[in-house]
């Protein structure tokens, strides 16, 4: 293991536990540990509704745990840095959180979260713990119209969280969130953009190899390739490039209400999202579809990279009264 | 002019004004451009109330236009990258703000800032605008002790908008919010960390010279020297360093309340803050001290730089509620 020197931690080995406890210490009205790596509300909901789950790799902070909280996630099960936590405790979560309305667990399309979560469902089917899963696939970067399962979940599930959240406190059943969930997958789209790698917080390895000056179009959370590589354009251009990927995969009419979310995963400044947010907008509004629902934050890092996520889904007026609903989770800000 | 290829903006003499309309146009039930270079409510606080003004260069987003909204700044002055605006600009924003009940302008301690404020005070004074200015000056770079007048304006100024905003919506008064304020202004301390430096948009050029694996205590937002450079040590060490420097300025006693922010700057991960944020809430811990108040966020950056400021503050029970008090300024979160 090779020492790294770079980042502020302590023991490489137990960045996870740590970053968590901090998360807890800071939002203690918001959040506590419900077990090792399991992170729950502080004020559980009641267990009349269905509760909503989720699981995934640390290192992407706030995600995924920075989104538990009333009108949001239950809870979410927490593995290593880029790595899915094992069934073992994704089935604990799933004990933690077992009742009668039943449980959703979304499950983000990675190889490593989609086997822990399979597997937990079976060990809770054996025990009668009731739940379904939804799968996000919302990167574009495999091509155009490419099947769901070579789609890689990005950060399109946190708005997918607050939709969840909000229709699951109004009391609505396991079967209807599944519905209103798929209705908003099937809409959503992802196109990420890289331009300086990060280094592994672990092993002090940079994830993926991108030149000064050059940018990736399509790029995934932890360095899988996507586009190729090309020399940096201007953010107008690059912004126009990724709106129009993402309207041929989306097809939107004028008139289609939509949410636009500039994601930084992590050393692009936020002038430089409210830049290319301006952008997005425009070329929009220009087709006739009106922003309905938008943020421009760090909802889903990949340690300090440089570059972005542009989430767009079409929004059902349902999804967008859920999007507005209040939530105390400490990373969606309420500015509906 | 060199030319800038590490970053997503356009023109980079047209920054400013770009980043700003990207902003409004994601936030437009929060804020609007009330003139060049000016943020406001979309929904203006009622007249008979005082309004709470800023002003600051832009490159450090979200601040300090994020925290324009209900309950918190009503306008912000832009200035261009780490520069402050000209005093036409902010006289401009004061006869915008102009009321019976007064103006109350928080000025970060830069020089810049504190020229333009006074001249901007000045032709406000001639046409009978009522203002009165707080001073931040939370950087303890300057040592222990030292004179308000030698000590930086930094990101304790955040809380400082909350509390105010909060106030001046239940009807305080111009001298009573000037009173509210300073008591926190006095027992707020802040410290920055530095660990790797940023490209100035305009330039190019790095703002500070830290090599790799070496981090600097006490640097200033602009990349101004601190506390002189060492070896990077571990994020426990680091934080109960910056906690007992921050002590021996506030001086707290066992049973005191306190704010504990852990403000990212740029490329320092939200992981990190979470583990750095662990251990200065243990730190004070064990001296006794409760912290009421806390975020683990980006809420005044510094580019790309690496590093964050801890920023800590003893309450008042009435600080403490004007803090928890809703708001829907865009970057502040109410978790309360």
């Amino acid at each position: 293991m090779a020492e790294v020197k770079t980042k502020f931690i302590n023991d490489p080995q137990h960045i996870t536990p740590e970053l968590l406890e901090g998360y807890v210490l800071a939002y203690p009205n918001q959040v506590k540990l419900g077990g090792e790596n399991i992170v729950v509300r502080a004020n559980p909901k009641s267990e009349d509704k269905v509760a909503i789950v989720t699981l995934g790799g640390s290192g992407h902070e706030p995600a995924l745990s920075g989104f538990v909280g009333e009108g949001m996630l239950d809870c979410s099960v927490v593995g290593d840095i880029f790595a899915a936590p094992g069934a073992q405790r994704v089935f604990q979560a799933l004990q933690l959180m077992k009742r009668e309305a039943g449980i959703l667990l979304v499950v983000l399309n990675h190889s490593g979260d989609v086997m822990s979560a399979n597997m937990a469902c079976q060990l809770a089917a054996r025990v009668g713990i009731k739940v379904k899963q939804i799968l996000t696939h919302d990167d574009i970067s495999a091509g155009i119209g490419a099947d769901d399962k070579d789609r890689r979940g990005l950060a399109g599930c946190v708005p997918l969280f607050k939709i969840l959240g909000a229709a699951s406190e109004e009391g609505k059943s396991l079967d209807e969130l599944v519905e209103i969930g798929e209705r908003y997958t099937k809409h959503c789209a992802t196109l990420a953009v890289a331009m300086r790698s990060c280094t592994h917080p672990q092993n002090g390895e940079t994830i993926s190899d991108l030149p000064e000056g050059i940018m990736e179009i399509g790029m995934g959370q932890h360095g899988e390739g996507g586009g190729g590589q090309k020399p940096l354009v201007s953010a107008d251009d690059t912004a126009a490039e990724m709106v129009d990927l993402l309207c041929q995969q989306l097809k939107p009419k004028a008139g289609d209400k939509a949410l636009l979310i500039i994601n930084g995963v992590g050393a692009t400044t936020h002038m430089e999202l409210n830049i290319v947010f301006r952008k997005a907008y425009k070329e929009l509004e220009a087709r006739g579809i009106q922003v309905a629902c938008s943020r421009i934050q760090e909802i889903l890092t990949v340690q300090e990279q440089a570059g972005f996520q542009m989430i767009m889904a079409l929004l059902d007026d349902d999804h967008i009264a859920y999007l507005n609903k209040m939530s105390n989770a400490p990373y969606w800000t309420t500015i509906g």
